[in-house]
């Protein structure tokens, strides 16, 4: 019997128990490295990874540290009597196995390993072999199966609405977020849109970061259901909802290693979807030599998928393939993308034309779902709803409602990134706009990122600026100018020129 | 600006950063999940993975706390002044997503990756996934890029011998310790032999296990050395050498997520017996339909596999197939494997026949590396040395020369599998047997394991003893006993009974 003791440290998502390496109770020397043990004392056994500790001011010889993940889960006070065994492999362990080698694996195995993840049985590294071994290729019944696990057993209900709206692309464009002007123009007209939002796995900013400018997106559950009731729509992050756990802890580990597979997003996202009760979902699906999708056949590939997997579980998905060759808008990254959106809503001349064209031909597509409006006329009603004023009008509320936030300065480390010679943009690269933008700081500070002043097709002059760089902090200035030298992601195309 | 603290925590390899969450020099609620960070103030930046505190015990706000495993690479002392940069990702990061999509890395990629592990830029995250996405295929120039890589720069050096011999098994059959007889043999016959052996990955007792039963296996280069020089021959742990690190670290993960692929198994193999100074080795490839190469033709590919990164090597491999279709031996698990190769090498007439025949086979093999030993003779030879006594009296030298181990107990927790009928044993499945001896603790405790009474053709009657399990642990008891009824791992023909 060993006394519990909670250590203060979180370690994303894992479990860790902390043991004396002259336990009494445990002859640690026999213990294999890394080992999973399986700690008793509470309702249920808790799982956790051991870490060997030689100071008895962590713990004693006779106590077993948890961290902050673990000690909520065994849900017991310090000093309460505990003992371990050695976990024996989580079920599911075998199926990875059989993935690794090349099989495809039942609904079974996939929902016995999401309960395994969400019950912490897996470590990180389980997670991450499960997410490899899965990466190279899944069939469609196994993306519907993991989408199915993925949803979990809570699920938002919405009463007495047989429509409830929601967008999401699949992202891999800078800047891009159509989403929050969407959801005001769906909230302007009626239909109720309870965007869940993410935080930026890979790119500059997420929905959710984006948003996070503007307002608390950090709600529970009621607050965002009354947010949506009385405004017609709300942006959360969905990491402060209670669904789709699995689907989070999953994440924290995609986001560690940079790997975010097709596959993977498509049943995260639709797991997000059915949990937090959306019926009608439009998915971007951008498309572009430098971005996350390249080809068009990957694309129909991917709507053919989320069509396949939405009609599974009854949910009507409209999959519109865009174009994604170059950023949309202007700013990337979380305080330049939120100025350009409140440009576009409040109808200012000098907003991004792109942004403001892509959002009213998506939102049209949002509002046809509603039965009464006549095929075609989406796009004239969210034009409408945005230059009368009534979209801006309804973002307020939902500002207000969730809590406007203290605005983040925009980062005053700048730097001109300018035109090499005279000519016309001829491309952008996404991907290395991505990663400067990143470096720069973006993914890290809301303030962080590039403005960029000049898009595809424009006319520049040599010593003209293209785009300016914003970082808060000096380390992330420098890490951006040390690559943009190489390749500022313009090409200028110098026989354009006049 | 921070100050170092030692958190005297070790972590199975990775190196953990522990901030406060209120740390002065750096915004907590910025860094996103998962941060890997570089730590600068020492000679080089140390890689480190981020838990963030709640407790200034731990560590204040003005302090960063390093685990062991940092703490050392740093070389620093307490109270020093370092700071903290996000870590950009590691640059052969790139190589395991071109993995993952199916390519074939280079060499330069596969040596770029095993010195990113080696600096410890990899979390255990990252070391996974590059062990998932490689596990599925590899081509042989890619075994041989790997191999390369994990020999690292130190290589032990046997001045004035042109022939260093070692032995080793694919393993996968449970008992089966033919190295260390192998060992005694060669030593007595005069060719040095620098066994390096591995603690268990996922059987009952790795050779290293089952050595530490009678010697201390724990030495360092050179002890080891001098040992061999003085003995001809010595068996050590290969985690206590400075060689081949990288293989170590990725030991580590495959043992914690209890996946062992064949081609990174070839290369690690290799690559520590070339870091060894190894210039002639056996190796067994043991097959049988339940064991863990279960095909002649997956087996000779293998065979061909290390026939080539030997040869690319310049290392002569006799790689040789043989019977694993039941366990060699009597004893399974550290202890009663150590009681049947003592048996053998004090030439017992109670001693396992099989485990004899085959080492003696294998020794021979062996001792024909001698160009001076007449084709064929290497059989008659090992016998010869086994039977009059010069082999065990070369292992007692050993034993004495490397320290000899308090021999720890046998568990006696015991428990008689016996035949539900009679007649022959038809077959004993290597898998189940292994899974039911590391159940009852025999990966944990040397003590654990089953003893085999009975082998395949045996005649038994109905209630006589299969054999015995052993546990030291009450718990591990527990396991063993509730999996062993379900399956025994023995199949009786009672057709054959009289």
């Amino acid at each position: 019997m060993l006394s519990l003791k909670h250590i203060a440290v979180t370690s994303f998502n894992e479990n860790l128990a902390y043991i004396h390496k002259d336990c009494s109770a445990y002859k640690v020397d026999d213990i294999k490295v890394l080992t999973k043990v399986e700690i008793h004392g509470g309702v249920r056994p808790v799982y956790a990874f051991l870490q060997i500790v030689d100071d008895v001011k962590i713990v004693k010889p006779g106590e077993l540290g948890l961290n902050t993940e673990a000690f909520k889960m065994i849900n017991l006070p310090e000093g309460a009597n505990i003992s371990l065994t050695i976990a024996p492999a989580a079920p599911s362990i075998n199926a990875i196995k059989r993935k690794i080698a090349g099989n495809i694996l039942s609904a079974a195995e996939y929902s016995s390993i999401v309960n395994d993840i969400t019950a912490k049985r897996y470590s990180n590294m389980d997670i991450t072999s499960f997410l490899v071994s899965s990466g190279s290729f899944m069939t469609a019944p196994e993306v519907l199966a993991l989408t199915e696990a993925l949803i979990g057993e809570d699920v938002l209900r919405w009463d007495n609405e047989n429509i409830v709206v929601d967008f999401h692309c699949m992202g891999g464009v800078p800047g891009n977020k159509t989403d929050i002007i969407i959801t005001a123009i769906a909230a302007a007209y009626g239909l109720p849109m309870p965007k869940t939002a993410a935080k930026s796995l890979t790119s500059c900013a997420g929905v959710a970061d984006t948003f996070a400018v503007l307002a608390n997106v950090n709600m529970d559950e009621e607050t965002f259901k009354s947010v949506v009731k009385e405004n017609r729509g709300a942006i959360v992050n969905y990491d402060a909802l209670s669904i789709a756990e699995g689907s989070k802890i999953v994440s924290t580990v995609e986001r560690h290693l940079g790997f975010l597979q097709q596959q993977h997003l498509v049943a995260s996202i639709l797991a997000i979807k059915m949990a937090a009760g959306v019926t009608h979902l439009v998915l971007d699906i951008p498309v572009g030599a430098n971005s996350r999708i390249k080809t068009t056949t990957e694309a129909m590939r991917i709507r053919k998928l989320v069509e396949y997997v939405g009609d599974m579980l009854s949910m009507e998905v409209d999959a519109v393939i865009t174009d994604g060759s170059e950023p949309i808008g202007n700013g990337v990254g979380a305080v330049l993308e939120a100025r350009d959106i409140m440009k576009i809503l409040r109808n200012k001349p000098d907003a991004p034309q792109d942004l403001l064209e892509k959002s009213l031909f998506l939102a049209g597509r949002v509002l046809e779902f509603d039965p009464q409006l006549r095929g075609g006329q989406g796009y004239v009603v969210a034009k409408e709803l945005l230059t009368s004023g009534r979209a801006l009008e309804a973002m307020n509320k939902i500002i207000y409602a969730q809590g406007k936030a203290p605005q983040p300065q925009l980062g005053h480390l700048t730097r001109d990134i300018v035109a090499s010679q005279s000519g016309i943009v001829e491309s952008i690269d996404n991907n290395r706009i991505n990663k400067i933008g990143v470096l720069a700081g973006a993914s890290q500070y809301p303030g962080a990122g590039l403005d960029l002043l000049k898009k595809v097709g424009d006319t520049v002059e040599q010593g003209e600026t293209l785009y300016r760089i914003h970082a808060v902090s000096a380390t992330d200035f420098a890490f951006a100018n040390s690559v943009v030298d190489g390749n500022t992601g313009y090409e200028i195309n110098s026989k354009g020129a006049y």
